[in-house]
């Protein structure tokens, strides 16, 4: 599994001087040209993992490509500066293909400033895949990692979450700008963005921070397409599971102190919510509380891509 | 074929700001912090055509996935100084699998001071994927571009060429050091590494300097695994044909002012011989000439990636 690999690689890797902060969080944290500002990110996208080649228009492949970077930029509250674009493509038609990726990502480029640097072409039997790369630099509030939440911080969210398979994992919005205007007027101590679960991924926010989290179950906002999602399926599942851990929702999960997390909940700031749906707390661990049932362990429901 | 890919992405990509040098060059460079000296590349290996994992030790199949890379900083004379990689994997035996690669390419790392400062995970059904993103910084003579060469230029080349197939592709030296000692010492107009093939990638770099080369086929000098291959093969291919077209010898090519090529000769100060194999006419296109036939036209060899 991957946190096991992450983990096997930080006691591997030497501490090196110019990493700020190194393998397991949203991004890297490089010191270059002397100044420490910049950040380093890349995801890799596979056809039939994290989208449906036959079944999706390619122009909006290609922009989840760039859009899942954006957001581990968001998530580190950096801005982003440039990127080089890796494909693997299939012979036939890989052209064509090509272009109508890059017909995706280009707008989104442009639409945050960020400068499409360079790329490998490559072609192969196999199916699509798509690496994508960005540098950023940070605001003058320095970086936001994983690892800063302290107890009595709230867990204050972006947006609301589940049934992004709907579609919302290819169309959702990188919170670049909400991030950076947080970043600005708020103290933050914690960020992540949820790729793989609201549940999962804020057991990577605390275990980087060595602390707890109680998530209240009423206040987590609950997406429409959660709603549809646990309707068509009709399995049992419900609105709220499908919030916690559908993943790739892509909205923020932060560590906000409680004056601050006060004042940005009245201000409303952003075109998207903000909602506080639970407060960090020194016990190590993740818990649940809610009108019916009080406090009892959550167990952390998401995304992992498993290998053994 | 991706020079088609390149070509109209030049087109479709607008002039930033923080690009100094786009798409088309074996890496991009950036104006970071402020400071033109942040150079970006990202090279991505499959299985079944960079590499054979039925049939080599993971360990060389990941130090060729830095090696490609660290390659492409040599050709534009920078030092590495941080990367990321990201891997998709099969799922069974992906974590060995992701060690060993990691065991073969973070002694490369070490070995050029280079920060691995994160990256990406993934599992998935199909074939082994890698891709890794450099970022590293140019001396104070600025990168070395493709598009330098001048007429009158010497076609300069480090070690020899052909028959990587048999092994040299994957335990390659990248020809860093030598690229930063060179530009150090000399004066140097342009560089590329031949991943492609000598001819092929010769034919990319008067194409970027809009001039042409006359290559003295006399004088290119020949791998011992070149031979090798021409006798194992037996099929009417020659050892020079193999030099000039068989590719990933990751050697570089340069093109340097006549009297610091001289100087370069008599001084050898490369571990690797410094060859002068041709030279940069204002006339475009690719010529040979040799002791026997004189001059003519000389159509490149080399590796594409196909696709339509």
């Amino acid at each position: 599994m991957e946190s096991q690999l992450i983990a096997r690689l930080r006691e591997r890797i030497p501490p090196h001087p110019l990493v700020r902060l190194g393998p397991g969080d949203d991004a890297a944290v490089l010191r270059l040209a002397g100044i420490d500002q910049c950040v380093m990110t890349v995801d890799l996208l596979t056809d039939r993992v994290d989208f449906e080649l036959e079944r999706v228009d390619p122009r909006r492949v290609g922009r989840k490509a760039l859009a899942v970077n954006l957001s581990d930029l968001a998530a580190m509250a950096a801005r982003p500066l440039a990127g080089v674009v890796a494909l693997a493509l299939p012979r036939v038609g890989g052209l064509d293909l090509a272009l109508e990726l890059y017909e995706g990502l280009l707008p989104l480029a442009e639409r945050f400033s960020l400068a499409i640097a360079g790329g490998d072409t490559n072609s192969w039997d196999g199916p699509l895949v798509l690496s994508v790369t960005l540098i950023g630099e940070v605001t003058p509030r320095g970086p936001l990692p994983r690892g800063g939440a302290r107890p009595g911080d709230q867990v204050v969210v972006t947006g609301s979450f589940g049934g992004s398979i709907l579609g919302h994992h290819l169309d959702f919005e990188p919170r670049v700008n909400e991030a950076l205007l947080l970043a600005e007027r708020y103290e933050l101590h914690a960020g992540i963005d949820v790729s793989d679960g609201l549940s999962i991924d804020l057991g990577h926010l605390i275990e980087e921070s060595r602390c707890g989290a109680v998530l209240d179950l009423d206040a987590v906002p609950i997406a429409p397409d959660a709603r549809r999602l646990a309707h068509e399926l009709d399995n049992g599942t419900t609105p709220l599971d499908h919030a916690l851990g559908d993943g790739e929702d892509f909205e923020l999960i932060l560590a906000v102190p409680p004056d601050d997390a006060a004042r940005m909940l009245a201000e409303q700031p952003l075109c998207v919510p903000l909602t506080v749906i639970g407060r960090f707390v020194a016990e190590p661990g993740l818990w649940q509380t809610d009108r019916r049932h009080g406090r009892s362990k959550l167990v952390p429901r998401g995304w992992e891509h498993r290998f053994d």
